[in-house]
């Protein structure tokens, strides 16, 4: 049996003895269990694998303990996978991660207790815990220069895609932006890896690579190589809450569901008129031979959500300059209206969210079967449906949870006006099509059917 | 009227929302009545006087307001004293002295409750609130190398004396290590003083000058000119406990009752059996001329303590870099020893401090009149109620209430057992022959008598 | 005409104005026109192209000025290559190295009159400056951790061996070594990419991605997009020497004429018998698939310099951990001889390097024609007529004053011992067989005939 | 025989084999003589005393080594003053004086020829290399935020006077400014102390306190424990020049001849009409008591340099914030003219000095006696003669070379117009009656005696 002793990184080495303790009493809750989980997947880091059972089979004797000393908490790992290993020592960036994943999930969890029932409910204690969180993991300290790109895209994007996110983050970093991603492969991956390469050629040493996940997905992403900075988010709202308020700007790649979800949901909260001043560059692009991927998206909004949410976003084929330009030309209306508002440049508070944007969405087939998917209501509420009938999809595809219900149970059902219905189906197809909803190499099983009402 | 704005600094540049109401929600309290006062106490930094109506007086219209700003919380000072300001600029020094003091009073107020009756009791509870306190002050971080000298001593010393506590200062500051005092003048300053010379001699970039004060006695003793990190308990109890559990060893200097009433802390803590095996430098020292005083204390000590009382301390004449060499030797004691524990470098979680200690005194002529000052009980428990017997004479002395209590019912009373009451009033009076009550220039009025049962 | 005038970086901004007058003496001279070529190589850096006449065809009306000012030199660029801007600024990286080109060539050339008679003709006053260019190009300054790695190999390799030296790259990285190289693309940029990830994922800051090249060769070979240093060594045998001196072990990928004669030279130097104690690790890998490249260079070794020579490496297929840790036990060893003989660890001052390796060998039909290729000669006396045999070869192919003598007067003609030259000649067309000689898309129309005597 | 050595550090740390050879060449040199007095000189280091018979006297066994390494050249002190150890270990600050020294007067004392004829005699060469020298001291790198302030004063100051100089040396560190002086005792120390704490209650961390010295006067005035740059240039001329270079501004407090030599010095080059633009800020100041001092210097510029003389300096009694006020009111103008001349801000390369200025004058009774006193030239002129009379004052008073001339052969003489003879004779004779000629402790006996023609 392999032992590895770690000893505490960042904040986690500072703890009091009653920190110490909370953690250990958690040793056996469901909290813990994501914990491990999690810490699987980071170990696992920089491996392309979106099957979780194929990731975790080989490690069924993985084991994790927390280790009380006097001095603060060392966490010891049983059998860890050797890959995050160099002639016996654990990678220093695995490691950091590692202790990443404790504090967010079992220190801050056990300060907002993410599981129970006292979880903050209504929206001004959602965005203070997300802003806790984020300020917790040192990621707003170097967040006040607006030079932060959040970038969105699927995680199996073909060579062509890969090799255009590369040139979008190469880019972004010659003009010495950072970048935030979902912290997987793919579109997650390609922008870090190609502004390395800008932030070198501009001798630009504080480059941020930020990863924000959360626990039921880190399995199906783990952190590529390089990310030096990783967030765990408690579930996927507060996720999106994070990436949306600590951008300073949104480039979308081609992408699948997911990719989709998060673009309602930004679409969702610019239409909110509270939000009509903010200025928010948001660029979607891809290279020559993805023109259709963004018709489709561009079609799909404009018949559902209409005119004033495709006006929210610019399209760019195959320019990655244009795509950097842009960007930063949007970052000087950002700062004037921070300045204007007196908003901070490291978060974002001004921008309004609503609740229901906010709330956790459980995909179960009830929930799935009941999303109110019709024009009776406005765009943003329409938008938050839509965004709650894509994340189940994304969960039913790669999250265990999800996974095990469509086992279970056969597909979700969603359920709609016709014509509505009609433009989901064609949009899914076209993903499946485009091979956009699997890592490459097996064939994709619907874990939905649409039905009109 | 004028006015200045601060931007804030270190950790208050960055509040949440709910934490930038909480603070000015305290912006009536009596919390912010004591921030204030503390605010108007920085501003005065290196001011000699100890006479707080005498350093308040001329600026009656000082006031200080929490300006609300989206990106955290501005400070504006109403007619702040000219001697903070350099050609319009307030000093940056007094500048993040005032945010110390928001962070510790007001944020740590909050969270903690002061005033009110939810404080922390029990003993782990205090102890936890001194640690997350010391942590939140960033006072932990440059504390694991073994080189913190805490250094008691009174504020009011006579020339040669002083002189000596920077000599002391500075044959510590050459073998570098960090000081930690009350903060005021006197055998607070001098050592800082002189440490700075040591460091600068030795290319000592990380030179420490902690001042650790509380909200009654900032006022009478202002953070002097050196302090680079200031901290402020909310009580005498835990600024003590802040001391000891910070410090990698002592020196005490020649002081009055306030350094008597330190130096029956540390020698009630040091008796508790659990600590017996505790290594802990502890060096009374002072110039040629000053033997009288450390005679008075060891057979004071002596007589009511006992020999293993007087075991623990070691008395140096005259000699600073004997005073020196012997913290260093020390050090390497208390090295093996936490290792073997496995305790922390940054702060003493195995150092055992009673309740006793730790429960906040408040003198009032009934509590004084009540101290069990006798032998009918063991030596660490006759040390808490002498601790507290010369700490209510300090408040007579220089505490704003103490102060008003003596005006309105005369002095304090204290009663017990013959010998030990005339042991007790033959120190207080060679304090007083001392001068050692006092800043120079006033003469002393007792604020206590003593009794025999 | 787009002129474009660049602020002195480093060394560069702190000049007297007698050395800014001596720059500006050059302006008209031959070393001049060589620093125009470099700056020009320079601002195509991490452009693929070894023609120089093609990478210099579109630039005709590029030019260079030295700006003087009280302050220092200012450089102004006339119509320089849009590829090394960002929206109009030069890239930091290129700003930094065409400083770096004008220190080593302008400011280090009148030192030393690198092109005229006075140039430093015996072995300890080039040994000296070699390390006096070195060290100011701060190169020395972090070199004395033992962990510079010499990487040789082909401009021209094929893609899996290219990945190949990414890999090697990544492990030497994830052990925290730094990567030297010739500067261009190929096997000189590989193992610097690798390496970036590697020090990635260990959170190594201080990566350093050393390029050494010289005037002659810059052209060819323009620095790749993560060198972060650059020197250019006067001659191609002081560029030589600065790798052998500087290294603390040498990796060898495939590579063609110019990769053998680097090992011949490192040979040569290890066969002399002062040096027979000095450890120093060099490996030759490749990936599976090369393994016929290192048969043909052992067979070739092995016949020419006999089997001492094979002794001085080892041959590791298809391995990079391997080789990484070879490389690191060999580390070791070399720390204990540095410190057994007093030597620096930041410059190899105790291997002895003769005086025939370190004469520049200026490559002509005459110079060529008459090289010692026999074995009436030591090991160590073949070596060097041998290397310098291969590197009249890399100029025939890529250096323009070697290709302006191939065409005057036709190919070179190496004339020796029979079997010597059948050996050559094998070699030599292992190389053209293999794509080695030249980036693909080219055909190879070789520069040498061999004729046996 | 206790014996020390020293890893060199800086620059020293990475030599040439070639230059270790020279310096080890000069071991038996009269600039090793040098080397070894300013070592002993520098060993004393905060040691108050002027005479450097007596403080030589003990330690007439002392030696110093350079032990050659492959790495470097070591240091070895052979029966070094205890007073520069700690605990058996040399304090760092010395240390690094120590190869300050050996970086100045041996490296660049071979570098320049000292002390013989090939030493640079035109004034462009040696502007360059007084640049040349504060270069590779890395005087210049920190000198471009123009504030540099340099004092000069007296190193035999009353109290009243001392501690006025740290008042304005505080005033100028709260102002972010640093200080250099002549690195003695008296004023040249007060200023560097009131500095230190001005610059910590900014919290400005870059502080420097440089100290420019030269042979011959270092042992009558050590290093003071404060400066953290030390400086030797090889005369006092270059030293004058290096301060004039250096500085962005000066002041003056009481002193005595040595003061006046530099007065006469400045005035000379500011009177220089090239100079008519420069702006120069020079502010006379002392506190209330030396009205008298400032009134003579000032009646004695006006008797013989004039009104245009006068017109360069202002005089600031008892003021120290207005002294710091107006240097950086000054500092404006200095920036504006830099910028307009294009000049460095790290070095006054637009200030013209005349080779009058330049040129070393060695005092000796025929130098002396045929100085030209008289008014028949330019005040330009007439200052040189001054500078140079009161140069030899300071010679016959404190330096071993003066000293024994003045044994040997009686006072020197100077001789001139007779109204001019009175007027020096005045202002000498009232710096014997304030004592500002020697340290306390001592009766000053003239060195000189004033004849008029």
């Amino acid at each position: 049996m392999k032992k590895v002793q770690l000893n505490p990184v960042g904040w986690m080495s500072q703890l009091s003895q009653i920190e110490v303790s909370q953690l250990q009493d958690t040793a056996h809750s469901q909290l813990f269990h994501l914990f491990k989980n999690c810490c699987l997947a980071v170990l696992n880091s920089g491996v392309d694998e979106d099957n979780f059972e194929a990731l975790f089979a080989p490690y069924k004797d993985f084991n994790i303990k927390l280790v009380r000393r006097e001095r603060g908490v060392k966490i010891e790992l049983v059998n860890p996978p050797d890959v995050a290993f160099v002639d016996g020592e654990l990678m220093q960036g695995v490691h950091e991660h590692i202790f990443a994943v404790l504090r967010d999930l079992l220190y801050m969890g056990n300060k907002y207790a993410f599981l129970k029932q006292n979880a903050p409910a209504d929206g001004d204690s959602i965005t203070d815990m997300v802003f806790d969180m984020l300020r917790h993991s040192n990621a707003l300290e170097g967040n006040d220069n607006l030079n932060t790109v959040v970038c969105w895209g699927g995680h199996s994007i073909n060579q062509t895609e890969y090799k255009y996110t590369k040139e979008v983050g190469y880019q972004l970093g010659l003009r010495e932006m950072n970048i935030c991603t979902g912290c997987g492969p793919g579109a997650m991956k390609g922008p870090m890896k190609g502004a390395t390469i800008g932030h070198a050629k501009q001798r630009y040493k504080n480059g941020r690579y930020i990863g924000i996940s959360e626990p039921s997905i880190i399995a199906a992403e783990p952190p590529n190589a390089i990310v030096n900075e990783l967030i765990i988010m408690p579930d996927i709202e507060k996720r999106l809450e994070a990436f949306v308020r600590l951008a300073h700007g949104i480039v979308i790649f081609p992408g699948g569901v997911g990719t989709a979800e998060e673009l309602l949901y930004v679409l969702g909260i610019l239409l909110n008129e509270n939000n009509a001043q903010q200025p928010f560059p948001l660029i979607l692009t891809g290279p020559a031979g993805s023109e259709e991927y963004f018709e489709a998206i561009d079609d799909f909004v404009g018949a559902t959500l209409g005119k004033a949410a495709q006006a929210k976003y610019q399209i760019i084929i195959d320019d990655p300059e244009e795509v950097a330009r842009c960007m930063r030309g949007g970052f000087e209306k950002v700062r004037e209206y921070r300045v204007a508002m007196g908003d901070a440049f490291s978060f974002n508070w001004s921008l309004r969210i609503e609740a229901a944007f906010q709330r956790p969405f459980i995909p179960t087939h009830a929930s799935m079967s009941q999303l109110a998917l019709h024009h009776q209501q406005s765009p943003g509420e329409l938008a938050v449906a839509l965004r709650q009938a894509f994340s189940g999809i994304v969960a039913g595809n790669v999250k265990a949870e999800g996974i095990a219900q469509i086992k279970a149970q056969g597909p979700f059902s969603l359920t709609g006006e016709a014509e509505l219905m009609r433009r989901i189906d064609t949009l899914l197809e076209s993903f499946v099509a485009q091979h956009r909803m699997k890592l490459p190499g097996s064939a994709y099983e619907p874990c939905y059917v649409v039905k009109s009402e």
